[in-house]
């Protein structure tokens, strides 16, 4: 019940990062066994942002941020932030200065089961983040909690390291021992899903693409 | 208790689809008595986008998108994807893939009581989508539903070949054999807003043009 | 328990109000002692806008916007509409009509704890619009109301004259008679805020710049 | 579009009727395909009731409740209410005045997708009521609606004269003219629940009672 | 922006606040003008309970109850204590504690917005609490609020002093200097909803005994 | 990402499970460190029960409860079911015959992330429930899950053996391996508990009783 900071985490190596990333949310959710999604409570502050990076978890008591200060020291290039309060809160936890001080650092965007304000500095600084609330709800700094532990965020597990991937269909995380599994199996899907598509676009059913009439007709489907 | 598809739906003319995609979503609804909207939590997943055509529907099973690809043979050009999964369900039903296929057909959009995914790719397509969630989670292929029967879409029936009608207002349906009838009264509405909107932009009060004054005195409004 | 429209405010100057406006919602919550943020269910219709005003406040029946043409007279150039249902609506209160008469009359926005509609009108139009939801539900002119009383606006006191902050982190009500006092708080923050901003840019860490580390310790942070 | 009261409808054979009513719901829902269940937010007002009958349905305004009057005239004995606003209310549309006038008519409950109050007196009259909330909202009597006409219910579709049943699992409608049939249907399934509880609380496992072992294992379940 | 607390705070009369509760909720709000109720989330933790007192009210810092310890000394004979976060939390605030401390002064109930728990003592206890949730969750004692300021409770303005009303239905609130003059008229309302009732139960309907038929007809409403 | 049953897992000592029961949830929770709080929207199905076991993990696929039958035959004596749908889902995963084999083998309740039905033959039975939803809505048995692998549960990571606490407050986890120490620290809160209570219920204020004042006034609270 001690809180503690860990700070020499493993990450996965920067290609597959970006690989997974190239992939995307659906892509490598699907690919790792339909596993990892948060809810989809999490969007993003702007659409278009696409990333993939190691996790630095954040165990932060209800509308206290000062965790964030802490675990920003654990950045190394490439990271992202993800937060999980101890019980929930929408209350505003990060804002354009701990980005500031964050990019500067490498971060690469953040993930928040909370609320996050100063969204309009934040689109203007490319920053990106996915959260349940927008708000601009103050925080405090008098409890502390942890960084680089296992957290529950958006309903799912994280542990540091692992790698989070973020794009307007939501955020996914792979763990860091699959992930260059994930990422072949997420390129292979990747890869047929371009001839598939190349298929359907020139008019193909799926129904015959995918043999399904006769599954369906032996289900009982009747065509009146 | 049977699963069947429909094969051969009526529509509207397509003269009168036009015409209604171009009055709107809150002109037609309160043309044809504040009737037909579908839940406000269906929303676009890009701004912007306004379409009307016929309803292909879809009654599906919780977290299985099969009936999907059987809908899309029933598409012709200008038809709607209307999808209501027989128990509540947020999972990503409809992607990129199905919308190649579907507007190959000549699909114009879906509207989605459930989740959607690869909105990035929907986007760069050009192809709207309403729903009540953005979420990558997959679905299955497992148990049948039905297309083009009548369904509950966000707490409004719709049938196969009503006219349905979309744009950042949210959703609409308008009975197919009604559809003629409320072009007209939705016309007339639009044109009389036109005027009306004219001289309230000249400054004329709501008071004055609607001759409010004395209903609210009669009532007892009192001015302090 | 009577229904009446107070006709002569009192508003705050222009320059303060024009001076909050350029400090922002977070900003100037934090700077009156995290007070005045309405709930985070209140999002902006488009992305980017930013204004503030004087409000005039609207207590209106669930469904029925009569009130808003009894408000509209009593708008001056700069102010805001605050609408409250008395019962939660979602139904779509305010669209482009009112929004013309509105902006002849110098109305810079409207903050709705309701539904809005006519949203791509309203957008291009430049009319900004906080709301609980995007709505066409149509209301009905039924039931008096009052304009100009305090009422409780998404979970906080709202009274006529009161400056309405919004912007893309939500809507903040600063008090008429405190505002020239929290505009001071808030420039001083605002000035602050940039001078840390470039230092943490430069690298500096919040652990040193707020000089976090002792009190860290002491409290028993433990770092693995 | 007009606004009418259908006075003669069909109703089930009460046998049916009560039959079903011993099934109950969860067992009903399964026997006609798992179909016909309202939304999970139907909640009874006291638990233990268990009800069912044929619906008078009624489309009502938003926070109005005049044609509940209007529906009260066409209860014959064992009918139960069935209130669909035409947009979302949570408004006490129903209390103990009008239960006492519904119950003088014959009518055994209510579901309404909607608010109910004086539940405290309505427990003391044994008259059971499912809804969406229990608030003590006052509501108008302004607007027309009609009465028995299809309407959607917590999701659902319910025709005047469907059979409705109600418990502590939720609400669930049955079509009239398949009441029968799914009655057979559900004591079959009721009559077999029967065995397969003597077995399972003798000790015998559902993975042998329904012999899932091959399936599982073939299927690729790893024992560890 | 002091924290305070407010120590001689007017009271209505016991006699009155007595009346009130006899009358109950929904009688009262209807008689106030179907104003002054909480949110529909504030619900009882266990039903039957029917309660009226004077208001303390309590400002509380997110998370944070130590401002119930310094309300519990401004206790009297007959009040009920009223919390407002000052940001949504649905934290614990309140338990078994608390109340056998409020109770030893003569606390006759608590209405929370907010999360309470312990509930099955304070069952036992015959403490009566209206909340927002029950959650354990445990809160801390590190911020400032005000007591018998005026707060903003589940969407309702309460100020030190106002009459509470809590019951089955909910919670309402009156107005200190409105209270003997609304429960003129909710007792005059229940006297008449007696007659009425008895009416209704011996079969009038209410179309009838409201005169209701010659206005429905008048607006269009058909029998077919 | 194979699908497993694991099937010898280690369990706390019963004496300490039992005495974990006998503190109760909100102790619990607060002895170790305001931790294992499961969401609040985790509520029993009937008020009164209190329950303490070790964890049954059930990791299943949206509205599937195939799973549970594999995971009640690794149930001993004591036990308790957590059940997580990899995807959200208010399903009716479990009933009454489901609960009449797993009380066969000894287990004393369960917990679900998901919907659960025949609530009135499980109460009567006496088998409490903790879930997100009553539901009737049925599930299939097709897609595999796994058994007694780490879940999260309603927002809390819940491992095979780990000690689950249930009551009317809600449901709170204590890792097994710490068990032990967590039953020591509520023990020894519980007893200051009582002391605490008896002094509160004699009139003493928590103000005195925690020496709070000087506190309060070091913080600047004014009384006024």
């Amino acid at each position: 019940m001690e809180n503690v900071v860990v700070q020499n985490i493993q990450r996965a190596d920067q290609s597959v990062i970006d690989g997974l990333r190239d992939c995307g949310v659906s892509t490598a959710h699907e690919a790792q066994g339909r596993r990892g999604l948060l809810a989809d409570y999490m969007r993003p502050i702007y659409p278009g942002a696409r990333i993939a990076g190691s996790a630095i978890t954040i165990s932060a008591a209800p509308c206290d941020n000062w965790m964030l200060h802490v675990a920003i020291e654990q950045i190394k290039p490439g990271d992202i932030l993800v937060l999980a309060p101890t019980s929930p809160s929408n209350a505003g936890y990060f804002g354009d200065l701990l980005a500031s001080s964050a990019k500067a650092r490498g971060c690469v965007g953040a993930v928040l089961d909370s609320g996050v304000r100063d969204v309009r500095d934040l689109k203007e600084m490319n920053f990106p983040v996915w959260s349940k609330a927008i708000f601009a709800q103050g925080t405090v700094k008098e409890t502390l909690g942890s960084v680089n532990v296992p957290v529950v965020c958006a309903g799912e597990i994280v542990n540091a390291g692992d790698v989070i991937l973020a794009d307007d269909d939501g955020v996914c995380v792979v763990r860091r021992e699959e992930a260059a599994a994930v990422l072949k199996l997420s390129r292979s899907r990747f890869d047929k899903e371009a001839e598939k598509r190349a298929k359907l676009e020139a008019g193909v059913l799926g129904l015959d693409l995918y043999d399904m009439r006769g599954r369906l007709a032996e289900r009982g489907l009747k065509y009146v």
